[in-house]
């Protein structure tokens, strides 16, 4: 990505993506649900919990289906807001070979010995919106993304510390107290890993939703094991918490046109032109209105993290770039996150304006030295995407896993079946742990990720 | 602040700011300590500690002089690095009136009730460079910009609530409810109000400065206290944490090209003519050379956490926009701080590459509740410019604070002296806290404020 890029994709003036591409169309990305869900299903085969429920069931793995570190699954798809459920998941293992970096003899000595290669897991969650499209392509393809990304720099991983030149050359003698200087470790490199794939997804999706006319997003939350850390990257609403027995740690925050106020308005107020003059890029409590010309009222700019007054003037009337509170909150009145993949075609509603200059695809990434963290038996990593935590706390879910858990030590499919559990009590057909029923009207996927039986995982890709 | 003026002052092809003013040139800012130390110096009313060091006197205010809240301060200028002290500081009581705003019989019963006005107290620091000019005029200035910007809007203080509307005036009849959901408090306006005060003293410096055909710049570290609550605003490398017996808690960070990092970069990459054709926006672990050319090396980008590795072309080998490492990072070779004031007309040596555009001169703001922290007898604030910390850490301030004060409960000079004594375990005179001795060659200076003495505090601007 270069500022020339950025320009000529998407600023106004600059060539825009043909509304159609040229040439034979593509034909669509078919709708599918993740592939470890073959043979379970609603009908024979279904589980225990998802035959409770006929008209929307819950789906989990079959019985057989063994997902990798045994982590359990389980999805609903939405009280009718869309035909397909527009989330998506995939996880597998993940197996690094090294590049063709070096001399002849390096290959060969490879082939002999391919204990050299490095092995992980992954496990992944995308929440699609403006068609399913962009979330079946990213669960199709981000796996691939990050293990070529780490194919090209693992001479990096490799090593205690990440040599200055990938060859291992050192051009000056001082290279490796340059590294250590900088306090680069091989988790870094990972981390950079993380975040070219992810690009490099994006671009993917651009390529494959132009070729076959389909538009969409999604944002992505990817768990990734390798080398006895946990590496969790978040671009969107999704969240992923470590519940422990006397513990509950996130392991992302969310990004959306709230929590990303800042950053969008300062890409307003550099390019204005953006807005096409038919937004203003500054935040006020409400909308104003015809009235409010000339009084004084609560604003904040792109530089601000307290509150000030502003004389109101007609610019100020114009409909705000963040609009809507919590849950409500839009960019551009029209999308609900400011990270995630896709939307390269997405334009405010009866406007050319373009929401994708405002996203990232760019993802924040956390680390778990589960090494250190010496994991005991009932610790375990929730991922979700954001219909579960709409209704249910980090606290919550943590009562729930720590109730659930300790009581159901012989059964190999506890995390599946806690899985499950969890999506029951956003659907108001289990009591909360405070007693109350809360129901999630959006589509919910949930990964439990358990981190004690991480020697024994089988692959299920 | 708009996107018009930004790039009409700050960007290579609009009218830049002319070397010299027109007209009479206003004569040049003079040089001065603070006004408090007067009747001190190393001469007559010296204190002991300060008769202690003939070449390089240690400065506190003259024993009858009572700072607010009692707080004890001491300077000391560097090791012949520069002809005049860069450090300047500034303290005193803040009178906030009500502005004009609302029904002239409002304003007659203000005259009735003058115990309305707020009260408040201030403690400053600001280290400058290139110059004295630009921390003389902060010191000046900043204090009368943060009254004026709190009385604009000091009918959004006094409330629970900031009403949306200034005049308390309702438009929209459920305004109150909408400032609740977005949550803003009281101590939001007074963020505001720093926020733009800062903004405010910038542009100060910027018209002083370019009619007295003076440069320079400085870091802003200041502490507010207001209403019960202390306020820390930082913008540069000073640093204030608060001391307690068993907590050491930092009440700011620092903003420099390496902290800053992202944001800098970021620019680079939507104004890459701010570079023009000279610097490279990309960091390596050490500046790359002929050799390295088409290597695969270490680099990180604006949108990086991470590192990966790159082909290395010929443009990487340009000048790093920022390079080096911890106490040499640099911007554009030049700055090492990414916050602060003035720097309006600072260009890179032999060229007419500004660095203004990459600084920023809002604070970031933390916010101490003193009611509910309820200070005990030896719990302290210590502010210092860089050239403290440069040589302690703040466990190091912490234990030298809590070993000195306990022992020293009847001395009503004991903050100045711990002040003073601070400033002397920089100066290789006294035995560090683990028995070395680290100099620093920096200006330093010092405030130490005792958070329970507040309400007997006097006043001494």
């Amino acid at each position: 990505m270069s500022a020339g890029w950025f320009r000529r994709r998407l600023l106004p003036g600059g060539p825009l993506p043909s509304p159609r591409p040229p040439g034979p169309r593509a034909s669509p990305v078919p709708y599918r649900r993740p592939r470890f869900l073959r043979g379970s299903g609603s009908g024979p085969g279904a589980t225990e919990a998802s035959r409770r429920r006929d008209v929307r069931p819950v789906r989990s793995p079959a019985r057989g289906r063994v997902l990798p570190w045994n982590a359990g699954y389980a999805e609903i798809i939405n009280a009718e807001k869309s035909e397909f459920n527009e989330d998506q998941a995939s996880c597998g293992q993940l197996s690094i070979q090294r590049s063709e970096f070096g001399a002849e003899e390096d290959q060969e000595w490879l082939t002999l010995c391919p204990e050299e290669f490095l092995t992980g897991h992954y496990w992944a969650l995308f929440d699609g919106h403006g068609g399913p499209a962009a979330a079946i392509v990213a669960a199709n393809t981000l796996h691939s993304c990050l293990r070529r990304q780490l194919e090209a720099v693992v001479e990096g991983l490799v090593a205690t510390q990440p040599p200055m030149n990938l060859s291992g050359r050192c051009i000056c003698p001082s290279d490796p107290q340059f590294v250590e200087e900088k306090g680069i470790r091989a988790e870094d490199v990972v981390i950079g890993a993380l975040e070219s794939a992810f690009q490099e997804c994006d671009e993917v999706i651009r390529r494959e939703l132009e070729a076959s006319g389909q538009v969409g997003g999604c944002t992505a939350l990817v768990a990734v094991s390798l080398q006895g850390k946990l590496y969790v990257a978040n671009a969107g609403d999704s969240r992923a918490i470590l519940v422990r027995r006397n513990e509950v740690r996130p392991l992302s925050s969310e990004f959306t046109p709230e929590t990303e106020r800042q950053r969008i308005q300062q890409l307003a107020f550099v390019y204005p032109e953006l807005l096409a003059g038919e937004f203003t890029r500054l935040e006020f409590p409400r909308r104003l209105k015809g009235d409010d010309l000339g009084q004084k009222v609560l604003f904040r700019d792109h530089y601000m993290s307290g509150w000030s007054y502003k004389h109101v003037e007609k610019s100020d009337l114009k409909y705000p770039l963040i609009h809507g509170q919590g849950r409500q909150a839009r960019l551009l009145g029209t999308l609900a996150v400011s990270r995630g993949l896709g939307d390269h075609r997405l334009r405010v509603l009866d406007t050319n304006i373009q929401v994708k200059p405002f996203l990232l695809s760019v993802p924040q990434v956390t680390v778990l030295d589960l090494d250190q963290l010496e994991p005991q038996e009932e610790d375990v990593v929730v991922m979700a995407t954001d219909g579960l935590w709409d209704v249910l706390s980090n606290e919550q879910v943590a009562r729930m896993v720590q109730h659930f858990l300790p009581g159901n030590r012989e059964d190999s499919h506890r995390f599946s079946e806690l899985a499950q559990m969890l999506i029951h009590s956003t659907q108001g057909t289990e009591d909360g742990p405070m007693g109350e029923r809360q129901v999630s009207y959006d589509d919910v996927s949930v990964f439990v990720i358990p981190l004690y039986s991480r020697c024994q995982g089988g692959s299920g890709h």
